[in-house]
């Protein structure tokens, strides 16, 4: 049933090339460098540790030794040649770069780094491209909201499957491993480390599974995704096996209120953190604003966390084909923290909920 | 059998702390900035994707509301204090660091993030002891080795266990998954995404794991790390699974006599350079030079690759207590590609190899 991650065809990567350019010639910059891991697979479809997509008059894609088989076969729509020895990278690019004014630069890769560019080329004005980068990566094209959506489904799977087989008295850290062997089978894996979370460990949002035992009628916390053809997916479910408490009930229906409210707010045109703001007044009107310490989401897609975010500063207006997490939770430190973690698209009207929605506390 | 990672006793991070403060004042810093996730974890053994360790005159640990509860209890030798929203950090810093004159920070931040430093505290002469840091970190302390050495005979227990489970028809990407499942049994997962080649893809040396078949007398390159307790282990072990051709064997010789040539030279004192070029010296002589485009090894330890390296360009002199691989390789493309890899320790009179060693190009 697994199988390796395919890509999108590549018809789809040489679109984006396409968008970078664009946006290249509207900043009037006469070169831009793609050299982030992320950034470099998202224009190029090449999954390498390695390479710098350098878009000039003429475009190329420069790679080692160890990826140039790889990338000769993959990037059909693009030059690709070897790329200087990172010895002679201050000569190599000083010469490519003479007559160059204005360059693009991602402000993501390490300070060292750029501080090669800019000796390299003292002569050039650098412009940070990462925002208008990530930007584009922001809006997900219907190929790319198709993969989310399957990686999403996988994800319910595996959930479905690995709450079936819990069992009073099971370590978190044996449900872990449950989940990571279902990730493999309807997958390519984590998207992130997975979060198992028994009784009050549950007040610790990002607790790491250990040897404590989840028990019957106590609560659980369970925070996944699976990774599929290299998009992610992200939910968080939190459950009683067995009966809950009236007060886990309780707290639990004012995170689902939060997580309600602000589903129903998420349209195109709002702004992220009025929809954070909107999750936060049932929470506070119930007097637990303070036990609701994170933003209400993140976007993701290649990466599990991406811009915009749903959180208090966030000035992005949302737009149609982005994907983000709505997550409001409530930790009660020393009893127990309820978290629940929708993914959802913002379409024309308004969003969809891409997750299967838990509606019961129970398991 | 398996269990969450377990970290060093907290007086091994709180050592480090000290390594770092005596290298703060002899290079007259008023303050350091440690806020990348790999040195973040050397120093405060906190697994946190957010967290900035400050060491000024009074050291303190800062990190966010989803870390605040885990970072106490993990960091018993240090103030752990909740961190500025990230809206108001250069206020904050600012007000921080007004008499600060000399701040070491890592070239390994993102130049953004140096970019927020370098406006917060205009005043400042800014100082990168992130080679500092990588240094400190090349030298492995007794309960580091002592977790590598756990690390590298876990992956050599996987590697056992999948060699007797491989067969004839098995898909690369199966075989991938079954080295998955090993690695959460004996430890903790994957140190990287484990590369499987069967026949003709063993020449392409960083292969995505696909469909291709294993066949019988057919050639097999398998590279894997276990990660266990925050340590990483890498192996790469080539064969045939059944009787190898005569020129799949003489290749094996020449590669093995790169691995033997480098192994013997490796002790204290010696330039890493130098034993990239002495591993090259048999492969040249056989005619294959051209066939080894990578470089010798690397350092590793919480990460797979940490420095030094053993490539060409790399100037660091051996100390007892580094940990690197050794991993020649000659790859003939449409062929097969032959890659030996092994850890080794740096002792005081020469070397310890970690990895078990395979004598046989035959499975």
């Amino acid at each position: 049933m697994t199988k390796p991650a395919q890509n999108l065809p590549p018809a789809e990567f040489a679109k984006r090339v396409k968008r970078l350019a664009a946006c290249q010639s509207r900043h009037a910059l006469d070169a831009v460098f793609v050299m982030t891991d992320v950034n470099r697979y998202y224009f190029t479809g090449l999954d390498a540790s390695n390479g710098v997509l350098l878009l000039t008059s003429s475009p190329a894609f420069y790679t080692d030794f160890r990826y140039l088989i790889m990338a000769r076969k993959g990037i059909p729509f693009m030059p690709v040649k070897r790329i200087w020895q990172s010895a002679d990278e201050q000569d190599s690019l000083a010469a490519m770069g003479k007559a160059w004014r204005r360059v693009g630069y991602e402000g993501t890769v390490t300070a060292k780094r750029f501080e090669t560019l800019r000796k390299a080329l003292p002569h050039v004005e650098w412009v940070d491209v990462s925002a208008a980068i990530h930007e584009m990566r922001s809006v997900k094209s219907l190929a790319e909201q198709r993969a989310v959506r399957n990686a999403v489904r996988a994800n319910g799977l595996a959930f479905a499957s690995v709450r079936e087989q819990l069992r009073d008295g099971m370590r978190e850290w044996d449900v872990r491993n449950l989940i990571r062997r279902e990730m493999d089978a309807l997958g390519q894996g984590e998207a992130f480390d997975t979060i198992v979370c028994a009784g009050k460990n549950s007040a610790e949002c990002h607790h790491h599974p250990d040897a404590t035992v989840i028990r019957k009628n106590r609560p659980v916390l369970i925070d996944m995704g699976v990774k599929l053809d290299h998009y992610c997916s992200d939910m968080t479910r939190s459950f009683c096996m067995g009966s809950p408490a009236p007060f886990y009930c309780e707290i639990y229906r004012i995170v689902e209120e939060a997580s309600r409210s602000a589903i129903n707010a998420i349209r195109p045109g709002r702004v992220c953190a009025d929809i954070d703001a909107i999750a936060r007044k049932p929470i506070e009107k119930a007097g637990y604003g303070d036990y609701f310490g994170h933003s209400l989401g993140h976007a993701l897609g290649l990466e599990v966390h991406e811009t915009p975010s749903f959180s208090s500063t966030c000035k992005t207006v949302l737009k149609p084909g982005m994907i983000l997490t709505v997550e409001p939770g409530i930790y009660l430190p020393g009893r127990f923290g309820i978290r629940i973690e929708d993914v959802i698209l913002v379409t024309p009207g308004g969003c969809e909920v891409l997750t299967a929605r838990a509606v019961t506390p129970m398991a």
